[in-house]
């Protein structure tokens, strides 16, 4: 036995000496590289351009079908010896297409003196969702719903094949804003408004993209996005001022990306609002001090679309590009996502010539990005090898999107078991959202705005086609009511045929209702009232008054209030937006095929001007009572953050607590044991919430601190075991220093609760 | 000349010497006084009961009518040593009533060894709100709408002098919270969103209630509150979490308190709530660090109500009510509002006995409290003599609520010079607001909740009464469609006879529809959805569908949302909560013998979830056009914060500014002309706003810096001149500092426009 184990520590000892000695060459191979470079390369390097830059027409207005232009090509990387390219022009394209761009691009750049191969990018943020025929999984606030990290990490896997299929070995996800207002509209990009669950996820995705190896044919490299407070707009806007104070930044926004940074994140890209009067792009506290000092990132820092020259004019800090480009590469910008112009460059030339930016600052971003291109592999591997990715779109990828739609879809209502329905049900289908992919698969998806989907999205299924597949043709009958005008803005609708629906309903068993929103994504899917539309809230008054049972389907990137409606109708599901089988995963919900098991990844609010989260502050869950005092716990959203029903039921029972006390240096072991009870095969979402009692800031009623998804047949139960120690237990105090505090704190899970001391030793 | 001029000189010093002697006196006073002072006496100063606590009764059950409770006086006051009692048990008390109630108070207290006299504070927020028959003004919200400092401060003067009547010498009143929540219920008791119009009023109201002395025996203390950011709770409900950065919090939330503070104020109230995460009554940053250290301070500081036993249950920051008591008296907090229970003294004392609070500390809040009482002149004057105020609810006071009434109510439409209307004119009177005195007045009226203003405001008008007066009964037809149901929550209202308007309407003129708020304060004032109710809602559309033009009167405490009604509608009239004569004054509005001349303490938005005040980023009001960039200047509320319509039409011009350039320690003098080109004489306010073009934090898109109301007769016009100096060009920095940059900023007044340049000096 010591022998096997000496020669263990032995390969051992050696593999760190060969990955020592491959990382010494690495780094020299790097560092031989800037050596020879001009200034000149060195700033293009830090340039990232749009694909509109190399490409025929002009502009926004793209030649189509998309062509490169091998002039401009020439010019952006031969003359400025561009280092990255991003997105998708116009229409998506097909694999092959993609290779070709690459490929192309690749090719030209190698005629460079250097040839250092060009680090494409592109916003895949649900499957490679501009590659034409690739598999789109929901978006990111359905991952979040299904609670399954496995998944998640499977589906980001499949995404980097896919994406890397395309030639592109750079993605711009996860998105890890923390969506504290529910008006913002990009609160489908993210995980929604837990830090603990959104970190997991993060860290879930990372690793799905970059794999063990990232230099691996089909893995990419993740760019957390979008750091930091980008999700908390004050006004709800997008792109629009946060105020973040240190505590609440320290305690609930930069946890996600430290979880991932410390998961190996590759890269990261820029908040383009402002926190707390500076924006971000201009902010070493964040981008330096922050991000680097304290967090330890080594990856490359990008900004977002515009966002140095957005310095001057959006946010009037810089008077001119050229202090734009000052105070973004003081603030600790690595590359500039110019995107639409040849500026960037010379300015920071010229201020390098100045003596206002040192070369060795301009040397580190150099090195962080050819770094990231090294590991990549993109100097030996810069070409994509067509038919080297024969499993792209392949059954099994489309299988875990089917089933990433099936475990996210959540069911908030069902009073009195009222689903599953048979298969011999007839249906009056009604809603804007009923027959559009569109709306399954929000922004995002074959174009920024999502607009172009049923066009490119033909071959999967509407909610119409995929229930006319599983209850018969002559069993649904489709009226929508009201409808989207795809032309206009995304929250544009208006009332079609609804009179037909009070006739129409007498002949069938339910009416399913498909509301919610149009595909959107950033400032045009800016809301004024966190209402579903008043066109869409009348249209399920009309479906309630014909007396037909209703089910309302929600597909939706937020949480629209349906407060006034909602009380009439006795099953409700929301599906997020989950992608090209959503609709499939839904039918199959429907029937109870598929057994719900989504939990809200936030808290659905009642009322538009109550928007509190789960983690709320005592204080901000009290009424006021008879006796003339604020002391009535008062938490009244229409759903909760990690609430969704299934069509069994679980019993938890027997919580036992490894030891009534901890100590600093200890942990707990948390035991319960969840029993399935109903008659059908179920998933349930275990979730341990801790509440500090007291604390010096005040606690929040109760943290997500540990979750864990289990699958249970019928009778049988399940001990789901969860260890807490010191970190979990700790916040932001009063120093704006994590600590934790002895004291009593109470575990949650399920309806059992328990309570241990945090002491200083055990004696 | 010369001789004279030695003389006043003399004299000067001579004063200054007197003062310094009288000072060293008063000081000297107080130290022997602490020095005989046992520490039962010292808490026992530290100290504020209910006047329920020394009442017959139990608790919130008063005996009714109210009655001292000799027993319970003499156990607080000879055996507690209390030092402070506050409010009003139970109903409202005549001037009599009150003089008895304080001269019994102190005839007590001065039975105890050291004869120091009980102070007596109360809410007398919009005149001596608590005395029955005293003038009741416009509430704060309506104060700024006038922006007649003079005015406002002559209120306060008389709120001084009737307060002071009743034998009360301090008042919690002004209240500073910038209110940049407008869901927030207490908007009403502020003076709106914008930092320099409430440090304006904030120092008129002070200056208005203490005088040049506040020992005469017209003047009373003011108590700033509540210190600090109590207006911007996140959620918008009353007394829960806000977030305020470390910078917002200097550039907007101190610079009021900062500003009365510096005019003398006596006394400053603690924020209820939490910021960043800290109880302010446990901050020692904000109530020691800041406002001592920083903002010079030295007055006393008062708990809100219970607000120290809130630390423990309400906040979670203490374990029981000893840990909540040291960590309030560590933070800063002289006075605690207990209000209901004997518990803070004897665990004080135990605080100190063990060492955990030092004599030094107890004495240094003991000698603000018997200074403060020491400068009201109670040692000598504790008593109130009946018969000394003769002016008290004298025709000149009343006249005065009469005239800030008529200041403050704003027009915010008329289309087509539809108002004024002859008096002749046959009205249909509609709503909710339209025949009770409880919704004119709001909260803090006769009671905390305003509920009982019906029965003891009966000799002043509702709007019904005053339209009889002014166009004869036979032209007035009452109808309110709906009604509030005054017995339940405030927000609670019903249909009423809707049915008869539509019919009511052929024999009318003009519908007048009075809709807004019933009255509310603090946390019974939490709503969910800022629209104004459904059934108003429904209500203007029965109205609007009469055909006959409607004029809407809106009395409410916040910006309730109407823009789904609001097109209809010809002629908007916003009341804010005016009193007693503001029916008077909207009637006389109304028929134009009152020209209008309110304007907007705040933004009125137009949708429940778009709230965003006139002072936000240039970020934060853009929107999406078509060459897909955020660059369209896109700030869309129902009317902006500063506006106001009047009978006439002011025209601007000739904006001239002394100097194209500042330098840091010079100044500006900027000049417009204003004239009246209108046929009626009125009142217009001129209002300077300031832009910074480039700064290193994000400017707001404007500031207002100067103001000045103004009364021109038809075709006259006036000269209005303003100075500006570096602390006008100035903003919260990087580093957290104040500091002006060099560089464009541009001045806007009316329609006029100009800009100048700070340099660092002129060469």
């Amino acid at each position: 036995m010591k022998k096997i184990f000496f020669w263990i520590l032995l390969l051992n000892f050696q593999g760190v000496l060969t990955e020592a000695f491959a990382q010494e060459d690495s780094d020299k191979y790097i560092d031989t590289l800037i050596g020879k470079m001009t200034l000149s390369e060195k700033v293009g390097q830090m340039t990232q351009l749009t694909l509109e830059m190399v490409s025929k027409g002009d502009g926004y207005k793209m030649k189509s079908p998309h062509e490169l232009d091998e002039a401009k090509l020439e010019d952006v990387l031969l003359r400025h010896h561009i280092g990255s390219i991003l997105n998708c022009a116009g229409t998506p394209h097909t694999i092959e297409k993609w290779g070709g761009i690459i490929n192309k691009i690749q090719e030209v750049a190698m005629k460079d003196r250097l040839q250092i191969p060009v680090l494409y990018g592109i916003d895949a943020i649900h499957g490679a969702n501009y590659t034409i025929g690739a598999t789109l999984y929901p978006q990111e606030i359905g991952l979040a719903a299904s609670w399954n990290l496995e998944l998640v990490e499977q589906a980001a896997a499949l995404t980097a094949y896919e994406t890397r299929a395309s030639g592109i070995p750079w993605t711009f996800s996860p998105t890890l804003d923390l969506a504290v207002n529910p008006e913002w509209p990009r609160v489908w990009e993210s995980f929604g408004e837990d830090p603990h669950l959104m970190a997991e996820m993060g860290v879930a995705m990372t690793k799905g993209f970059q794999g063990d190896d990232v230099a691996q044919k089909d893995r990419i490299a993740a760019c957390l996005k979008h750091f930091v407070g980008y999700g908390a707009p004050k006004s709800g806007k997008d792109r629009s001022p946060a105020w973040i104070p240190e505590r609440m930044m320290r305690e609930y926004f930069l946890p996600p990306f430290q979880a991932a940074i410390d998961a190996g994140a590759k890269s990261i890209m820029i908040n383009s609002g402002e926190v707390n009067g500076v924006p971000v792009h201009a902010s070493k506290w964040l981008l330096t001090d922050i991000l680097r000092d304290e967090m330890g990132f080594e990856g490359v820092a990008v900004t977002d679309w515009f966002d140095i020259w957005n310095l001057v004019e959006r946010h009037a800090v810089a008077k001119d590009k050229r202090q734009a480009v000052k105070m973004a590469i003081d603030a600790g910008v690595d590359m500039s996502m110019v995107p639409l112009d040849l500026d960037f460059g010379p300015i920071l030339i010229s201020l390098v010539e100045d003596g206002e930016i040192s070369m060795e600052r301009i040397d580190l971003s150099v090195r962080r990005i050819l770094k990231m291109k090294q590991e990549l592999g993109l100097f030996e591997n810069y070409k994509v090898v067509p038919g080297d990715y024969p499993a792209f779109a392949s059954k099994k990828h489309q299988q875990v999107a089917f089933d990433l739609a099936a475990e996210s879809i959540t069911l908030l209502k069902n009073e009195a078991g009222f689903l599953p329905i048979s298969k011999k049900s007839k249906i009056l289908l009604c809603g804007p959202n009923a027959n559009s992919m569109r709306p399954l698969n929000g922004g995002w998806s074959y174009s920024w705005q999502g607009d172009v989907t049923d066009q490119y999205a033909q071959e999967y299924h509407t909610i119409y086609e995929a229930f006319v597949n599983k209850f018969g043709k002559k069993n649904i009958n489709l009226i929508e009511g009201v409808s989207y005008d795809m032309a206009a803005s995304y929250d544009v609708d208006q009332w079609v045929n609804p009179e037909e629906i009070t006739k129409a309903a007498e002949a069938v068993d339910y009416i399913v209702l498909c509301l919610g929103e149009n595909s959107y994504t950033e400032k045009p899917g800016d809301l004024n009232d966190l209402s579903i539309s008043a066109n869409q809230r009348a249209l399920a008054k009309v479906a309630s008054a014909t007396g037909k049972p209703v089910i309302l389907v929600l597909t939706a990137g937020r949480p629209r209030v349906i407060h006034d409606i909602v009380s009439d109708i006795p099953a409700v599901l929301h599906t997020y937006l989950p992608g090209n089988y959503g609709a499939d995963a839904l039918s199959e919900i429907l029937t109870g095929e598929v057994n719900p098991s989504g939990k809200l990844p936030y808290t659905y609010p009642r009322y538009t001007n109550d928007l509190v989260p789960y983690y709320h502050k005592v204080s901000e869950g009290l009424a006021h009572n008879d006796g003339n005092e604020y002391t009535e716990p008062f938490f009244n959203p229409q759903w909760e953050f990690g609430y969704g029903l299934s069509y069994t039921q679980f019993e938890y029972s027997n919580l036992e607590i490894s030891s009534a006390s901890m100590s600093r240096n200890g942990s707990l072991k948390i035991t319960v044991e969840v029993k399935n009870v109903g008659k059908r095969a179920g998933k349930e979402v275990v979730q341990l919430y801790l509440s500090d009692l007291v604390a010096t800031v005040s606690p929040s009623v109760k943290r997500l601190k540990r979750f864990q998804k289990i699958d249970l047949q019928p009778g049988a139960s399940e001990k789901v075991v969860f260890k807490l120690e010191e970190k979990d237990l700790a916040f932001v105090g009063i120093d704006q220093q994590w600590v934790a505090e002895t004291g009593t704190f109470k575990v949650c899970i399920g309806g059992e609760s328990t309570q241990f001391e945090l002491v200083e030793s055990i004696k």
